[in-house]
């Protein structure tokens, strides 16, 4: 199981007390671990700042239209040489993805931050790019994830998710998560056709349902939930916690469970947000 | 080899004496025969009239133009559960057929039809769609195909059927097929290029001609014979019966020899219909 | 190694001598041989004159901007039979490129002229083409390969070739070939990002620096390098000529050796030609 309140606790730690100016960044990372690392945030957002100190490397994003939100980070335990001083730098997440298809899925790649060129250079066997890092100036920071209790938390195989979400953009645009002390069901309504994945206690990892709620249901966009749903492939389980009108949230691991992905997803209330 | 006589005695058995209420029908199918159903359907049209007795299901379907007419059954002995009043129903198979490609290749799915709501219901492990029915006014019934005499039938490999038709489609829209009694030739004439392919009388599974035939010869739309020939494949073999400027008639099996599709396909006379 | 020097007399014994009229050609050759060879003209021009006589079949081509020429090669050692007078016809090679896709990878084709017709008969088991040839007319000819002396020469395995392509083209449209005493250098700089793939001696399968020559240095188009070193990843390696600011020249084999490719690509200067 994921542990969130101390996946929490190291996210804010990463984040908290960064600086701009720093000289020293090196890593010699498996490519897919990195690889993993830029979709979780490509799923929302383009670019944006990476936080680093000694104890691995972090992000945090929020897409354009403020409803969904993305805290990534990965361990320095999960990569395989690593040396760093604390600061904060801006990263091109699609333009680094894009160059790293390049290199071979089973390859290490090498990172290293050029502070002279401001620059960011990703080596693997002959070949090497140096590209242009961002302004910080234009990023949003210090992001603050709202703090929220929610009553139900489900693990689930991630493949089962991500058949729930495909299932249901068949349907309709709209996603309802329902659940009470039987188990979950998740649902789509469209013009002809209605959609249903119902999972009983047995049927999931883990449930937990607080002792005092009955009916629990949110409603969220599937557009969201089809880009999460396809980064969580890459984790063996999903947890996601969610309430009443409440924003969701959606959890899962990468990189031998060093790595962890987190979205804070808004309600849909009615036909919209 | 495919009894067509038999065949079609026992669509047109299926498609008798049909009333339009009717309240129970519930079967367990293998999603890949239900798929090759829908699909030998939608290789014409895109909704259409499900016939249903308690030997089976069955459906007709002419295309817009009035150029291709198709017969499809399946035989309840291809399927795993199967009880059923006698009736008619409103079906939208390209819907259906969208639907159940949520549903895993190998697995079987549960489809109820659901009077009250007028839906279709289909379900399959944790998943279930519940789809509107169509109106059956806007539905052409009971077509007669047309009762006709080809003195050429030739049942070859479906993929040599294939390998034909798409080997035409590189030079042309149409296509002429040929015979006399050592054979057939498949021919196309493009600007540019022609293509002919030939089949000897051993190099089918079987061949017949009446013996007052001489040179036998009709032409047909390639754009038709592209979808039919795709359907075909899932078919061991298909059987084509043709005569001189008359319809041809294509015949294969799926469903372990459960299932029927029969094509009626007008022929290209000159330059046009 | 290719003798360059040897595959370019045989080339231009090919190409000497020949007329017009004849009448006889008729080879029986492996699909993939024949693909290969016309993949090879087309990755510069769609259609041109085909060079035959006893020894084999050759073809030259120049791009419609004059940038790129290409002298493709097939000796009929590498083809199973082949009798032929000597001659030139004018062959759409991206149209009998499109009629081989329709045969099986593995299958041998017959070809055959037939000067009747003035058409290219392609016969694959039971399935047969026959499409027009061109005029001569329209046709440039007797190319003449420019007579360069060239300092560097490397020789590396062809899907490396292909790997510092790709990678290249993420960055620009264009490609700098750089070499020293130690190795050779391939760039490319872009807007926000550079490129550098870095092969020392041992890289390589083969290298050669003339004694007097320091920094050679040439740019060339990615858009035609693009298409060449596809080509070249059926030839085990890819050998390589350029110098400062001069045409390179690209070779490689196919069809077990009796094949020879060779392109000669004019270089960019500044930023266009």
């Amino acid at each position: 199981m994921i542990d969130i309140e101390k996946t929490n606790e190291e996210i804010s730690k990463k984040i908290s007390n960064v600086e701009k100016g720093f000289d020293h960044f090196k890593m010699n990372i498996k490519k897919d671990f990195l690889d993993t690392f830029l979709k979780s945030v490509l799923a929302l957002i383009d670019e944006g700042a990476l936080y680093i100190n000694e104890d691995g490397i972090a992000t945090q994003a929020i897409d354009i239209a403020n409803v969904c939100m993305a805290l990534v980070s990965l361990n320095s335990g999960g990569i395989e040489e690593y040396s760093s001083e604390e600061g904060r730098i801006g990263l091109p997440f699609g333009r680094i993805s894009k160059l790293l298809s390049s290199m071979k899925k089973d390859e290490n790649v090498l990172i290293e931050y050029l502070p002279a060129k401001n620059k960011m250079r990703i080596v693997s066997e002959n070949l090497r790019y140096d590209t242009a890092l961002l302004s910080l100036d234009a990023i949003k920071k210090d992001l603050k994830p709202p703090e929220i209790e929610l009553p139900v938390r489900i693990t689930l195989n991630s493949n089962d998710f991500r058949h729930a979400i495909t299932s249901a953009k068949k349907i309709s645009d709209k996603i309802t998560f329902k659940a009470n002390i039987d188990g979950v069901i998740i649902e789509s309504t469209g013009v002809s056709s209605d959609m249903s994945f119902e999972m009983e206690k047995d049927d999931m990892v883990d449930f937990d349902i607080s002792s005092d709620a009955k009916e629990v249901k949110s409603s969220f966009s599937l557009d969201y939930l089809e880009n999460i749903s396809k980064v969580m492939t890459k984790s063996d389980n999903t947890s996601i916690w969610f309430g009443i009108n409440h924003p969701c949230r959606i959890m899962g691991t990468f990189a031998n469970g060093y790595g962890t992905v987190e979205y804070l997803l808004a309600p849909m209330i009615e036909d919209g947000y």
